[in-house]
């Protein structure tokens, strides 16, 4: 049974650990863990690559970043490449955004194809195939880069007047003898932010979200609405009651240990050595930032409930597919690093949860599914959701909808990139900007690393789930690299990039030169009357 | 020095040895002979597939088959893949067509981008960048899927009219009795076309090619024109004189053994099986069809003697850089083979002189190169030879105006591969068809091709010139295998699909978080400051 609706609710750097479902300890996530009630929870999702922009553009299109090319934060997905928008506005259903979605748009790619940013299919392009209710991508530093977002002239409206109203309210505290603390600044990550709680960027969102479904509830035609939560990323600072929710009790312990530091693998080690990972080693950061990271977690945990709460008034808790996921995670001082951007579990892995409300999907309701899943399974999944044909030779992931009504797949190996190009581990290592690729392949015990240029890294996360020995250089691993890098071989030559002809496209053209009177290799007139008769024969009369 | 304009020809299914200057005994081609002796001729020069759609599409955009996705005849080339055109004519070089590209607009990919196909962007990318001057892919069959080209509307004006003048008087011999023989059964081979020579496609093109450049002195912006023949290729028909200026004295031997037949490769066994193979082992089909595939190449020596001395006339002799190539081969019987597909060097080797006018390249005039060169060079080395600016990003190959102007650089193997999904080698094996991919690599010796779901196929040209042995499975050649299938996983994994932002895109923005006022990492007040300082101390007051 297709839905009538999808809420794609995605976390921005949410690590999959923190959602008391998932086990964290101290975390309060009660509407999270109430959607997993309701759903399937699945504990070995990867993301195509560790970083917002990348991974977005992977969810966004259902390929991986190889084939979609925007390996970085801020390079543009190329005019032409086929979104999920593409996909669901093909049958029917909008593709509607409420905040992140790091797009770029290619502006030099849409020049050269005429497309003029303002028309309807511009905006189509330059939001990576969304209908742009609510574009936010949520950081609004002063300087010269900044946009006007209607999150600034939102707060404006109730009061909150300045230059720059986010850094100003939303990023800032209260100081001392009225000073404006930074909410960059980690130091600060224990104050309250200054903006009042129903005027912060979570409550706007999802206040917008709601205002969304209203409309479209009027507009009548199915949609799928991604309410993109800018948050817990940092800044690291949340309003109150938030921002003391939490204490440094309720910190786990550092996952780290002296051996990572011994002979790292030299892309790793640049990484340890950025300042955001060396920040993250000093004594009492960790205790200052987690609170303020999971007080951020339990404020979307609110707003959700909210929200829960609105579709089940609205009548649209019974035809609406919830998705809940991240685009990443967050070292938060886990193996020596701050940030993400490397393929360590708590890095690569996201929380997602898939709450399928029509009766198909009774049979896996409040389950956990173990299968190794993809960012880019999301886009097929949704296609399939709302009946559409699949699109194997563009989409390149997989869709979960049977997972989610009992019937079962496997996976063997999950692949996820990274471009370093902009780190220091390129000018640290000194290697050229086209080579700063990693990949990684993982099965499910077996995490490798390819770094080109570089030995591998290598980690079991059956006997190390903690991924502190790198068996990269290991003799006695060389069958398991071997293995493993088969793998990313089959992998790197089956690109999806035939994207104008669908193999159903090929089975219907195959053996019609015949009917198009292109004649090859026929020696004389009797050649081709025998053909034509034994097509006739084979065929009867129909049409070519 | 920059040259002012390039004459691009190419002859389509020409083989690499068929021309004097390569070495064949009987053939006649003093033109092209000439022009080898004023430039550099390339002996190892290969196609990214070969067939017509794909290898095309590789040469005008500059990239791999895998990067492009155009992997067969009639696959569209996606809507705004890059192309030569879109380079050359950001450098104000007009990219010109005159004759065959195979080009198949992505008319679905234009629609979702809302480009008219109508206008000069929508034929631009039509016509996959362009200038259609004459577009005519030279073939027109009676039937449902036949276009009308000027060239039948030519035929008109000049007496020879027919509901379809090519197939009426270019693709047929007069028989006996008033019958009109079809010019696509071999066997009609060795009659005359009942077109006279001189309303032939291959005059009509040389002479639209003339027009184009009177036109374009007049117009004053410097040119790329790519005349692009669509002999020798299929239908082996020609007029007089040339259809009996070669007889069956003047055809080399067949270059098959025996051995090829005794456990082929699955693929190339379903080859020698297609129709168009069979034909060729026929007795006497060689010797009827080659002399005609012989008279069309004379033929066309003979228009580009007419038009090089056109080119002396005008005074454009001096300034043009001529580059004369094919896009595949052709196996006429070889190997048990007819057509092309397969990666023998009669089929994926082609023909490429580079004839440089300029006193920078007098150091080669008249050289051989034996440099492994690839048909993506040719986008980078026009470029260059214009002298734009190189966009290792996205063009995948790599500048021969450094070899014709006497610097060195040496290419470790090159890389083809095909489609074989509208095949019997797919139906036959019962092939997926996202699965129908072959990859050649061959490094100058050694020649794999890995068929993906097959063991592979290797020949070591050195002691078995002619690729009859297939060492695929022979054990003793594992560690050459290796060595070959290392090298294709590197090119596999280092796809050239972030177009949008280039490497010194990425050199110039790295660092610059601190000037957008983005601080990630930082703990305090103090921690920015001392940065602020320090980047002040590297890099002067200089704008972010």
């Amino acid at each position: 049974m297709a839905v009538r609706n999808i809420l794609w609710i995605m976390c921005d750097q949410l690590r999959f650990d923190y959602l008391s479902c998932a086990g964290h300890p101290s975390i309060r996530t009660p509407n999270i863990d109430a959607l997993a009630a309701r759903g399937v929870r699945f504990t070995r999702a990867y993301v195509q690559s560790p970083i917002c922009g990348p991974s977005r553009m992977s969810f966004y299109t259902g390929r991986y970043v190889r084939s979609h090319g925007s390996t970085w934060n801020g390079f543009p997905l190329r005019a032409g490449e086929p979104t999920l928008g593409d996909h669901l506005n093909e049958i029917g259903v909008r593709n509607v955004l409420v905040g992140k979605t790091h797009m770029k748009a290619d502006l030099e790619g849409m020049r050269r194809l005429g497309i003029d940013p303002g028309t309807t299919i511009g905006v189509h392009v330059s939001q990576c195939g969304f209908e742009p209710y609510e574009r936010d991508d949520g950081l609004h530093p002063d300087g010269p880069y900044s946009p006007n977002p209607p999150y600034d002239d939102y707060l404006r409206q109730h009061g909150f007047d300045a230059a720059n109203p986010w850094e100003h309210w939303a990023n800032s505290a209260d100081g001392e003898a009225g000073a404006i603390l930074s909410g960059w600044l980690l130091a600060h990550a224990d104050k309250a932010a200054r903006v009042p709680e129903e005027r912060s960027e979570t409550a706007y969102m999802t206040n917008r979200a709601m205002q969304f479904m209203r409309e479209a509830n009027a507009d009548g035609r199915p949609w799928c609405l991604h309410l993109s939560y800018i948050k817990p990323h940092w800044p690291y600072i949340v309003p109150a009651p938030y921002h003391d929710m939490y204490g440094a009790d309720d910190v786990v312990p550092v996952v780290r240990s002296d051996r990572e530091k011994r002979d790292p693998h030299p892309v790793y080690a640049s990484y340890m050595q950025e300042r955001f990972s060396e920040v993250f080693a000093r004594p009492g950061v960790r205790e200052r930032v987690i609170p303020a990271y999971m007080g951020l977690i339990t404020q979307i945990d609110d707003h959700l409930g909210r929200l829960f709460a609105f579709l089940d008034e609205e009548g649209l808790a019974d035809s609406t597919m919830i998705v809940f996921t991240s685009d990443h995670g967050d070292y938060l001082g886990d193996h020596w690093l701050g940030e993400k951007e490397l393929f360590h579990e708590v890095s690569a892995k996201i929380p997602l949860i898939v709450a399928d409300p029509s009766p198909d999907a009774d049979v896996t309701r409040g389950t956990v599914s173990d299968a190794l899943v993809e960012a880019i399974d999301l886009a097929p999944t949704f296609l399939d959701a709302f009946g559409g044909r699949p699109k194997p030779h563009i989409l390149e992931g997989r869709s979960l909808m049977p997972l989610v009504r009992g019937e079962d797949w496997q996976r063997r190996y999950v692949i996820s990139e990274y471009d370093y190009s902009m780190r220091r581990a390129r000018t640290d290592n000194g290697v050229p900007i086209a080579d700063c690729r990693m990949t990684m392949v993982f099965d499910g015990r077996w995490k490798l690393t390819h770094v080109e240029g570089f030995q591998p890294m290598l980690h079991d996360l059956d006997s190390d789930p903690d991924e502190f020995v790198d068996l990269g250089a290991d003799d006695a691993h060389a069958c398991v690299r071997d293995r493993l890098y088969a793998a990313m071989f089959a992998w790197a030559r089956t690109p999806k990039s035939r994207i104008t002809v669908s193999d159903a496209d090929i089975a219907a053209a195959y053996g019609r030169e015949l009917d198009a009177n292109i004649l090859i290799g026929y020696w004389d007139e009797a050649d081709v009357d025998a053909a034509r008769a034994e097509r006739r024969s084979r065929d009867g009369d129909k049409p070519g």
